[in-house]
């Protein structure tokens, strides 16, 4: 990956300086003071977002409170041809929300409102900076939930979760937030207003949601998201199954879903993210295993029990050394309090850490996970693995030292190769995270340079001026001819032939 | 509605007729003899689809065998400005393959091989011209199925699916076919191949799978399928249920959903629908109701049998006046053929019946059913009833008699009415058979302009010079505005607000 400078920040450019006073003017025109933020200062939270090794301070940043003052920014930044940024809550690990030096930094921090919930209809209708679990801890009176859980769940926003298409630890059974989302409202960067979905089960003309949802700010700024919600269900049971080897629990994972079992979760760590899981928060992991998978049962509570059982004697029948079921809530909880820490707590082992995001097919995990820890020798750098098994949906975590030279570069190249190992096997280069700026070469090995001329046409269908969220998400056909005439490159394939 | 005039066919016209000859030497360069259709008596059988209301003969008529052979068509219609529409079993109710009088009418027809199974992975991939019921039939031996199931699943094809996005009964509890197919492979207008999609559960760039499907033919030739397959459940159930009013029995769909069940199929019959359906197959429908429910419970054995017996009590308590379970297989399935037969068995009581396809919210079915019969009084024009209920999928059917001068007419404002109907509660004007050219002015009262011209410029980021059936789909802004200035016509609304 080829990291952009980190720009000084736009304070010391006199053409960025003029163009920002004239900004400036127009925006508190329509916007209170507290809502245009200028000074360095204030700026500086918003200079990264959780792939912090990428960071820009943006020209200036707003913080409207209407529907009616996104229009009003969007179509002034319009009509000056001034990129811009949405940002929720800067969660992301792809860079995605990384600020434009020549920018504006949108944040929706304030539309933080849940607008309607209906019950009979079980869905809601939120602002786009209303916090994951916000939204799940608002409808519980109802027995109800919102599905998707990312880790980052207490923070992220759903209005970042729909740039990104989240995932988390329930997606396996219960889908992605474009399973999970009915409708949203957007504003074009021309400053318009457009509904897209809708409660029917499918709506006539295109289908814009689909599309929208995972464009990763690309194509319009989300002001309104209607969610559906899912009865709480009567029961969640978890277990844990220890194993001596990696390869027997990735095995043990296509045994369940080739069971007919699809569990609420089925999660795998290997020892390095086993030992700094409980390290920092006691969950009872054993220690000395070289994997655990977790595996979450919900449904009515014969359903539960009868598959408990059931999915105990495959674990166990499938070379697992240990398989303990969680005594009480307390013990579930704590379970999967160490699979949610568990890139934080990885953090604390090492100075700095690269979270990778790439998917493969269920069945080639243990051929992945070899190959990973043959380039993990190969650059002398540790890599820790947690991840989504039920899914195929791996999390490598990178442990380097920024302050040793090169070592943010080899992590940076062995991230790379970790996820064209991905994409060779028939997998993608993201499962959650995004593209962001971080996955932006790996886009040319993932797709034929025609799917990224159509990708790029999508664009401008939409921001013909390429405004919104410049440099993000689609490479041009420059870098990608660039990326491919470097030494030792994969050639371009197409999406995996199914 | 206004319909286009049926056209005389090309071969009168001495601009078409030479154009036509040139394209024809051209297309036998690289097709065979009989790959070609140019002789009137050839192409009639291409001048409609399952809305045969409106007839088009075309300039010609290729039916390629090989996705080379699709390119080299695209390419040339290309070059030389020729419309092109796509077409599979013509089994579609919105004219959505209406030839176009000066284009080519390319059939999938010869593309029917199921290149691949994979059980393991539960995955079939299929050419497009594979009829939907025969990917069920192949992959039967495996214990698997494809669930969406149009009442045409018999001949309609998988392409066409991909084309309209059909649901089905199933669809309720197993969605339509955007949820059920994973990846496709698509030709462009100017002959290029395009991936979509894939087997990881979110794939990196734009959701163009979801874009492509349901967008009729708009944006690209599907030639190649890769679909989902479900295991066949352990049991499946049906209960009918009888009623002495439309408004009971409506009510009793949403009791059923909100008492947390999902059927995989539950649908609606009226009194009309009972008695045709009843002479026509002998399903063994009573004949006496006002309306009868269809529910079907699929699951373990265990599962049905409980969700059976709390599904009857529901029921009975809803104010049934009869609850019948299936008391075998065969029984189970003369359920199903009632219903799957209703279309004809109505065709058979009328000389000629237009099937309308609307959507609303469940439980603003007793309203819209009470306003339906309050529109077939004051239009004079009988309307028999069968609907997916479950999803709020309605498909009045207006019978009507096209010998009758201005019935046809008269059936076509009733039908455009019950739309609207539909978009003033909240609902839509198509829940699976599309827009096609029957629903154009419709798509100005659901969608605002803003909406629609994002619509346009999706089409044009995929076939810029408007080549692929074109008239179709998207209604230009000036027959819109046109539209919006008919007397007695609503105003636009957006999308529903949820």
């Amino acid at each position: 990956m080829t990291r952009p400078p980190n720009d000084p920040p736009p304070f010391d450019n006199p053409t960025l300086v003029a163009a920002r006073a004239d900004l400036v003017r127009e925006l508190r025109r329509f916007l209170p003071e507290d809502a245009v933020l200028i000074h360095e200062e204030e700026v500086r939270p918003y200079e990264c977002d959780g792939l912090s090794a990428y960071r820009q301070l943006p020209l200036l940043v707003v913080l409207p409170r209407t529907v009616e003052e996104v229009q009003r920014v969007l179509r002034l930044c319009h009509a000056r041809g001034v990129p811009v940024v949405a940002r929720g809550a800067g969660t992301g690990l792809s860079g995605g929300a990384l600020p434009a030096p020549d920018g504006v930094l949108l944040s929706l921090a304030r539309f933080t409102r849940i607008l309607d919930v209906d019950p009979l209809a079980r869905t809601a209708r939120v602002q786009p900076g209303v916090r994951n679990l916000a939204i799940s801890e608002a409808v519980r009176p109802h027995g109800l939930y919102y599905a998707p859980d990312p880790s980052s769940q207490i923070a992220c926003t759903i209005g970042g979760n729909v740039a990104e298409n989240s995932g988390g630890v329930h997606c396996l059974k219960y889908g992605l937030t474009v399973h999970n989302v009915l409708a949203i409202r957007i504003v074009t960067m021309d400053g318009e207003i457009l509904e897209l979905g809708g409660q029917a089960l499918d709506s006539p003309g295109y289908d814009l949601l689909a599309l929208f949802i995972g464009s990763e700010g690309l194509l319009g700024v989300t002001v309104e998201v209607t969610v559906r919600l899912l009865p709480i269900p009567e029961r969640a049971q978890a277990l844990l199954a220890a194993y001596d080897d990696v390869t027997t629990a990735a095995q043990a994972v296509g045994d369940i879903i080739a069971a007919g079992f699809i569990p609420a979760g089925l999660e795998m760590m290997d020892g390095p993210a086993i030992q700094a899981a409980e390290d920092f928060v006691h969950a009872g992991y054993p220690t000395d295993a070289a994997a655990i998978l977790l595996c979450e049962l919900d449904g009515t509570n014969r359903e539960v029990s009868e598959q408990l059982a059931a999915v105990r004697d495959l674990l166990l029948a499938g070379g697992a050394t240990e398989v303990r079921t969680a005594r009480d809530e307390a013990e579930r909880q704590r379970f999967w309090q160490g699979r949610k820490a568990a890139f934080p707590a990885i953090g604390r082992c090492s100075p700095d850490y690269y979270c990778m995001d790439g998917t493969i097919p269920r069945r080639r995990l243990p051929e992945v996970l070899r190959r990973t820890a043959e380039l993990s020798d190969e650059y002398g750098l540790r890599v820790a693995n947690v991840f989504h098994a039920g899914d195929g949906n791996m999390h490598p975590l990178i442990l380097y030292d920024a302050n040793q030279p090169d070592e943010l570069a080899r992590a940076e190249e062995l991230g790379g190769r970790i996820l064209e190992l991905c994409v060779a096997v028939g997998g993608t280069i993201t499962g959650e995270h995004g593209v962001g700026i971080e996955k932006l070469p790996q886009m040319c090995v993932q797709f034929s340079p025609e799917e990224l001329s159509q990708f790029a046409a999508i664009k401008t269908a939409f921001d013909p001026e390429g405004l919104l969220n410049p440099g993000k998400g689609i490479p041009t056909p420059r870098r990608c001819s660039e990326y491919r005439q470097l030494p030792n490159r994969p050639s371009p394939v197409s999406s995996p032939a199914p």
